[in-house]
């Protein structure tokens, strides 16, 4: 089998890095199966994970003084390609803000693109209105509202208040450890963003949000989780064409 | 919070060495929280995870003439050393045969060893006798009998069958995707390992095991995952010493 050497970008938060590189493992699999070849560890592609405490996104996007994670991520990056690394996925949807700069700064790593990943497969299930769960951070910029609209796609986002939920189950939940709390919270604004919209479609636009959050907890609603669609594309990037694009 | 760099040589199953970060996350949130500090992407250690395909380490230890993983290995943990890494952890039972070659490869490393850890474990706890689940190879270089009967710890395996089943739950089951199967041969051997030899203590002692066979299946025997340990120790040297030791 042969395979390119691909790299993932996490640390953001360290838990979502790690359970990226499970879905990135269970995506490859996935194309050995559906070519018919043998899933064993020699078949899978060499691939590095760098887990960077960088400093927090959504702060630095909220505050230009607070301390910015753009320099970390593109030393982060750098250190993949070192390693022969030609198609990076970065497994935080709110460092998103900053895939102009780090793509500038790395023109020789294909730098997969999670919102653009999501809005394509809307697109291709002709899905018209889609509500998103994100941080603070991630709504603020509008990198999904950006690339769903493009495509025609509505998308409808929690209030203040709900917006104010899902960063304390983020934080004070799945970072902090404690799951419990963060499963509440999330079902919570999930529900009640479904009912507001009568949404069929959620997008779960943070790594974090899907370690708390089951299909269970809205059933007749299709979870979209970003991470699990930017894994399988690193898969496919793995076994395809060695980058950059 | 000041940590050092640390590195996992993975890749041995791929969705073992993606497990080994997910422990390795959640051991250094214990550190965190046992030393009151706030459990915050920041406070995490950098480190990486390199997932290499090297040759299936039972073979090579079967037949000198098949492909051999201690290259790759030395190479690999080269890649993690250029990184600044100064203390790694190998997700991998079988590989541990190889522990001599890679210490005397990298002498400026810090290369845990899972067999030691468990030992130790074992003895702190006053365990006198203790039933091994493992692969061929690992049972076959007895990384496992020598560490436990320098402090007088029994050893107790399964017979050949049970050793055949193992290595199917492995192979057939977790590398190639299929759980259940794992599942049902892992407990039908922990089973009869246990009733034989009245065990209250199994060592999992191949990072695969874990995945697929949970503690509720042998109610009243205690699991020791040695991969757990191994993530635990890992984190005390992230936030400990430098290393090498």
């Amino acid at each position: 089998v042969s395979a390119h050497t691909v790299g993932i970008l996490g640390g953001m938060g360290p838990a979502a890095g790690a359970d990226f590189v499970r879905l990135f493992v269970a995506a490859c699999a996935e194309v050995l199966r559906a070519r018919g070849l043998p899933v064993v560890d020699q078949a899978f592609p060499m691939h590095w994970l760098v887990q960077a405490p960088v400093p927090d996104r959504t702060a630095a996007l909220q505050d230009p003084n607070a301390a910015q994670p753009l320099a970390p991520m593109i030393h982060a990056l750098g250190a993949l390609r070192s390693q022969g690394v030609g198609t990076v996925a970065i497994a935080c949807n709110t460092a998103h803000a900053w895939h102009p700069q780090l793509r500038a700064a790395h023109p020789g790593l294909r730098i997969l693109h999670a919102m653009e990943e999501v809005a394509e497969t809307l697109q291709a299930a002709g899905t018209p209105v889609v509500g998103l769960l994100a941080t603070e951070g991630t709504y603020r910029t509008g990198v999904y509202q950006e690339a769903l609209s493009r495509r025609g796609i509505l998308c409808a986002v929690p209030d203040s208040a709900g917006r104010d939920l899902l960063m304390d189950g983020i934080y004070q939940g799945v970072k902090a450890g404690n799951l419990p709390k963060a499963t509440m919270l999330f079902e919570r604004v999930a529900r009640a963003l479904v009912a507001k919209h009568r949404l069929s479609t959620v997008i779960l636009g943070c790594t974090e949000i899907p370690l708390a959050l089951s299909p269970q907890a809205l059933p007749g609603v299709t979870l979209l989780d970003a991470a699990n669609l930017l894994a399988r594309r690193l898969a496919a990037c793995a076994y395809g064409s060695p980058g950059p694009a």
